[in-house]
């Protein structure tokens, strides 16, 4: 039964996520406060959406900062929006909270707002409600029709290929777990504070045939490239960019494993013919982002170079994600 | 750690929540099955968006049937829909689910996918996660720029009118509570299965001055629509429309108590100028739905007709419900 003091806490969630009454250019009719929020879609493009639900203790630790949580929630589900090569636009978040803890719902708003503001994703709605703790994010971005980036467009000799580093998403768990908490350590960060590579996927949009982010590990989600692209590849594991520190951290082979199954990297896995390669790499180059060839798609079903992970490393970095995964 | 049995439990869940392929008509250009759903939105039309977390326990009884909690968890995003005045396009289903059971999923599922079809609304994407039972329902719709129907533009004057009857959802509760079970019950029909009135809040466009769905209920409502439209009300208690059955559940007091303060009810609460309410009478009768004036409009701030409602009635009618709200 809701209490005054309950009440005063939901007061209290709202100050720190009402939006602010959004600019000029960020399409919104209508802002918070009604029943629904009224946006204007740009003319001629399509909408892209999903939807991903963070949830305490399965996606992230009980104890990870406050910010970093925010931050994280809508982060995974950007990152929907640049693996499509689509430019973000607005978001909605539901958050259900166990207990309303005035430190950290500024940290966790802190978090969410820096980076909804520096991608472009106005946040334009949402709902607060009692229960365990868990924050589910609807991104909203738009892309030309036809230039939205696909898993199934991969063709064989495309050459596979993956933005930035890999394995930090593993990593900086495994530190976490350690006791690691020095907030700069290169693997906390990729961990804890993930970025959507959004003006990556903008600057794909054209060159390569086919793209996923890596959120389930990179042989994982190569996988549903290679299944709706109808293809095999394979991979070289020794070309794996690797993140900064990984070895020192896990060694060499549970830096390899963590790069190969390990997940919550977040970068972008594309495919792309081989002649477009340079272009590729000098448009993320001008981001500050370099772009990795791992492997060639082949006409033949499977993927070779790699020895059967089977499930072990799999499940050695991802006891703490959740099954479950996007419809 | 994620088990295989998991794993399949999992792969059960998509097997009832995969969206089937949408129509020609539903303006997906790309389904399912990719990082985003790609959506086709009208060319000139606003859109309308809006969500809202069912969790269990909370925000309906944890032994609702499943096709109730199905139905229910997208009814009540849907009549924010309603109550812009927007036609249903698209939704996404962000399931947080403690267990996989396979009866209560396919019942589920086949009460969110009768609602969906019957509205209008392609389920378009989602996300399956482990955690407590939650369900957050993303609703986008489309509106005729400056045709939205808002909580902001009543004026003095206008009369306040309700569709359908009020107190369903409390008394159907109620019943809920003391053990009644028949699925036919009108007041447990009301509380399971609220419907949400889009086909009225598209015929109200045009004609009412402002609007809002009751969701916390009556009183609450009509104070969000006081609020942002600057004015004041009188109301009649007496005009109140009531729920089949309220009186006999809950006694003359009762019922009263439950049409003003229940919440729960998915009724459009709207405000109207006198010589249109003629108008939207025979278009709501035309979809077999009564319009009831209940009040009037004043420039006086507050609300008048009804004695102090104290917090005793709302407590004991939302012992069920979250504090929170949307944004």
């Amino acid at each position: 039964m809701p209490s005054q003091s309950q009440h005063s806490e939901f007061e209290l969630i709202a100050r720190y996520f009402t939006p602010s009454p959004p600019g000029p250019d960020a399409g919104v009719a209508l802002g918070v406060g009604d029943d629904c929020t009224l946006l204007v879609p740009a003319a001629g493009r399509q909408l892209a959406v999903s939807v991903d639900t963070s949830v305490a203790g399965i996606h992230y630790p009980e104890d990870a900062p406050a910010d970093a949580v925010g931050h994280r929630a809508l982060a995974v589900s950007l990152s929907d929006l640049a693996a499509m090569g689509a430019r973000a636009r607005w978001c909605l978040m539901a958050l259900t909270l166990a207990e309303a803890d005035e430190a950290w719902l500024e940290g966790f708003s802190r978090g969410f707002r820096a980076l909804a503001e520096a991608s472009g994703a106005a946040l334009v709605g949402g709902d607060v409600t009692r229960g365990a703790t868990a924050i589910g994010v609807t991104v909203m971005g738009e892309v030309a029709p036809g230039a939205a980036l696909t898993r199934h467009g991969g063709r064989p000799g495309d050459l596979v290929a993956v933005t930035g580093a890999l394995g930090g998403g593993a990593g900086g768990l495994a530190l976490w777990q350690r006791g690691e908490r020095a907030p700069s350590h290169p693997l906390l960060v990729r961990y804890l504070r993930p970025q959507p590579r959004l003006a990556a996927g903008e600057a794909l949009v054209g060159l390569a045939s086919a793209a996923i982010d890596v959120s389930d590990g990179l042989l994982a989600d190569l996988g549903h490239i290679l299944e709706r692209s109808g293809v095999g590849a394979t991979l070289a594991p020794e070309a794996l960019p690797l993140a900064e520190g990984l070895v020192a951290a896990l060694g060499e082979e549970g830096a390899r494993q963590a790069a190969l199954t390990g997940g919550d990297d977040y970068e972008l896995l594309v495919t792309i013919p081989g002649e477009r390669v340079d272009e590729a790499s000098a448009r993320l180059a001008a981001l500050g982002l370099p772009l990795t060839v791992i492997g060639r798609l082949e006409a033949e079903p499977g993927l070779r170079g790699v020895e059967d992970q089977g499930q072990g490393g799999w499940q050695h970095f991802h006891g703490r994600s959740s099954p479950g995964g996007s419809l």
